[in-house]
């Protein structure tokens, strides 16, 4: 519990009304029922419904005049806001403190003052790991693994032998990071190669071969993935994820790719091979990324779309054949304009019909 | 085992032959070898096999006259029949009795009578496990977590701190119950908030900030959820899927999502945060549903179908700009039709030039 | 280690320079260091950034010539003999030898000699796991499972009872083998019945009721599964992928499809109920198949594409509405000449309006 005068001064806002007003916890304005419950206001959209509430307490944008509520906290950019609030009022995750005696520690791993490793979690030889970090459950960390300071692994995490890993990573329940790529080559050209090549497909895969995946994947700092999620060891070097990049739920991440810093990466996206990502890259939700492509810093890809060429800096994808959203855009009003060609082209042939008649 | 009448009782049918004939099991037609195997006719596209193979006992249902056949069981519904079948013939899954004693169970979690825990499961403190209710392997289930009667939770399934699941819910191997949401802010206005403003990226995403998820999910009665798939907690309140909801493997729903009760979710479907979708529908494979959406009663959501504004309800939805599949229809036949128009456009330009050679 | 002389025998190459120099690693042409390090040279397009670096000994495609490097084993088909190189280099996944003390193995299972089991895995009653398998850690295998040699199985696999895998096969982690399949159905007629009857949402879901999966999962010889992929077991029979058949990460394979041998599925795949797909078929990522489809040896389907209807032999498949690509860019083609149609139109009703003015 924090005072509102308090807690203004946590989140960098400034308050109104009672400055001794105990906030308990943070509400949706529908659900705070008493002064204790600081709801939130993020936005204009809500005010029409405020007046059926009976709010006493509320977080609310520094534009915006709210009336009939006694204690404010006004705060220029709500949802930084809301991101410390939840910081502050955060619940975290239960795991019997210390090392769990059920847990497998090889006895050459190093594991750093303050770690928690909770129930039937595996740590492999050589294995370092730095302070604070916590395992919560069922987590496999392999042989030869760095993890820094700070990290949280939820249950089912599973981290393959060599990966390295920063500080402050977050892997949520049943990441598979450091699995083997997905390559082949067969022994004669295949049905690929002959459809790339010729068009056609004219040749049959012989017996796959596997091409053994000896590389590691190395997440740096403040990087977080989602449930599910995986990522590819490299072929030979690593499969790089930027500082402070966060990957959603169920996000597949190839062999050797590189993807820069401050990426959000949403749910279902598959990038596949060798693909390069700068910084500050956003690709929404079941997007794919064919091998090999770049993409520039700062662009952004729009759900779903397909992405089959390289893509610059500062570009807004889309499509099921990825493009700029202006050329897509403009395909589409082409298409539309189309629509009333056959009645024009019938009104034409009217006149020409006429004309015709006339000149007979 | 049971008769031939016994069984037709159960699965409300009716039956032809010897009452006394024993079952021993249901097959497919291509796979019964003996009077005793039940061969499921489910409709009249297998009749033309029939001829080739020598069947002795079959489901049939009730308008088909099937000759040739001593043992019959006419049905009205085939494959309501063959739920019930399938409820009596059913092969449930292996666990050793009782509680495992490798399982690590909190002393102030309460576990009903005939609850059955198998090895390396974690109940976290004030956990309550209603009756019946089965963990088979590797469960992890959270803190303050509420689990309700008859459920079944395959091996590897994660269910987060202070989650609540209703009665006879059915968890696949490897989902994750309660992993954080996707939610996250820039500490000033990135690239994402440039483009939706101007249409053009005129930001870069600073510093990207965490917003914590503090709520929970919610599964009422009889909910089931496929293998990997997974349900992220709401940032202040509940994501909740409603009672009777089946959602396949691989699915994915973020924060803050409710869905209604009845509803079908296909595999690898991905519902994005805050959507809302009423009851009874049906969202067919890797569909992908836009934040903040609402989807009405009845509707029908096609395969792969891009969702990216409200659907009204008892609609069918499609295409990759999802819509209404009545104008997806027109707009394909539209441009079916203008495949014709440069060849006419070409017969009416001659026209033309022959009167401008007239009136020269 | 080897000599240059050994290794370019072991991978059917021939070597130039120094018979007796030692080969430590495998590495790319940046990262090579010493004589030691063997330089991948696989494709001409790395020939104009070697002059940069200083390389000793390099694998270079025979068809090309290559200056300035010593020591050089030439072959025909470079990935290829990546492939043998990387057997011959490879990082076996750490496991402590033998069977771990931690590890549940029912006593009635058969397990034979040189089987290494790892911490917290499960193995239940009248399994039988072939010589030389590894489980690595947290694996689940249930009851009257069938498993071949050589098998390797990475930590949070799941294998559910009775399901039978043949020899050298390989799970990578968190994959789900014998979830249960998605199958209801609604006591009446439910909406998407009505959809496809009438082509209208005419009536609602009932109640859903469970069809329960009483059938298997077989994996033949040499199939791979990638990260987190789930395979449902069949409804009364077998889901089956044929012999050597490689699965990627977070593919979705649901009840009774049968898979041929050799095939390729990529990441993300999604493959519906009952579909049957040939033998060396290639799905690229995103794809997803409708139920009941069927597929013909050798046809390639590209990235994201949605079939829904069956496929023939040694076709090129692609587009949101999948169809053989020739007519995917035949139709592309024409939406793209339609684009000049609006002005050649202006154009002439220009001319008929100078006819009209003429004829006046």
């Amino acid at each position: 519990m924090q005072t509102l005068e308090t807690l203004a001064q946590a989140i960098d806002g400034e308050f109104i009304g009672n400055a001794q007003q105990m906030i308990r916890q943070v509400a949706h304005p529908t659900v705070a029922k008493s002064a204790e419950d600081l709801a939130l206001v993020l936005d204009k959209e809500i005010l029409g419904a405020l007046a059926q509430l009976n709010i006493q307490t509320a977080l609310v944008p520094a534009d915006l005049d709210v009336t009939g509520i006694p204690n404010q906290i006004k705060v220029k950019r709500p949802k930084v806001a809301l991101a410390k609030l939840l910081d502050i009022f955060d619940k975290p995750v239960y795991i019997p403190p210390g090392v769990h005696a059920t847990a497998v520690i090889d006895k050459t791993a190093v594991i750093a003052s303050d770690v928690v490793i909770g129930p039937f979690c595996v740590v492999g030889p050589n294995t370092v790991i730095g302070a604070q970090t916590r395992l919560v459950s069922h987590v496999h960390v392999g042989a030869d693994v760095q993890i820094g300071e700070q990290g949280l692994f939820y249950p089912g995490t599973v981290i393959g032998d060599r990966i390295r890993i920063g500080n402050r990573v977050i892997l949520q329940a049943n990441t598979s990071i450091g699995s083997d790529g997905f390559s082949y080559v067969t022994e004669e050209a295949g049905n690929v190669e002959s459809a790339r090549s010729s068009g056609d497909i004219k040749a049959q895969n012989s017996r796959i071969l596997r091409i053994n995946s000896i590389g590691t994947v190395v997440l740096e700092d403040d990087v977080e993935v989602g449930a599910n999620a995986c990522i590819d060891r490299a072929t030979l070097g690593e499969t790089r994820i930027g500082r402070g990049t966060k990957l959603d739920n169920q996000v597949q991440i190839a062999h050797n790719v590189t993807i820069g810093e401050n990426c959000m990466i949403v749910s279902q996206v598959g990038i596949a091979g060798s693909v390069t990502i700068g910084d500050r890259v956003v690709i929404a939700g079941q997007a794919g990324i064919k091998d090999h492509i770049s993409i520039g810093d700062d662009s952004i890809i729009l759900p779903k779309t397909g992405v089959s060429g390289d893509v610059p800096p500062k570009v807004i994808y889309m499509g099921f054949q990825g493009m700029p959203r202006k050329d897509f855009l403009r395909r589409e009003m082409k298409i539309g304009q189309l629509s009333s060609l056959p009645e024009k082209l019938s009104q034409l042939a009217e006149r020409i019909e006429a004309l015709e008649e006339q000149s007979v």
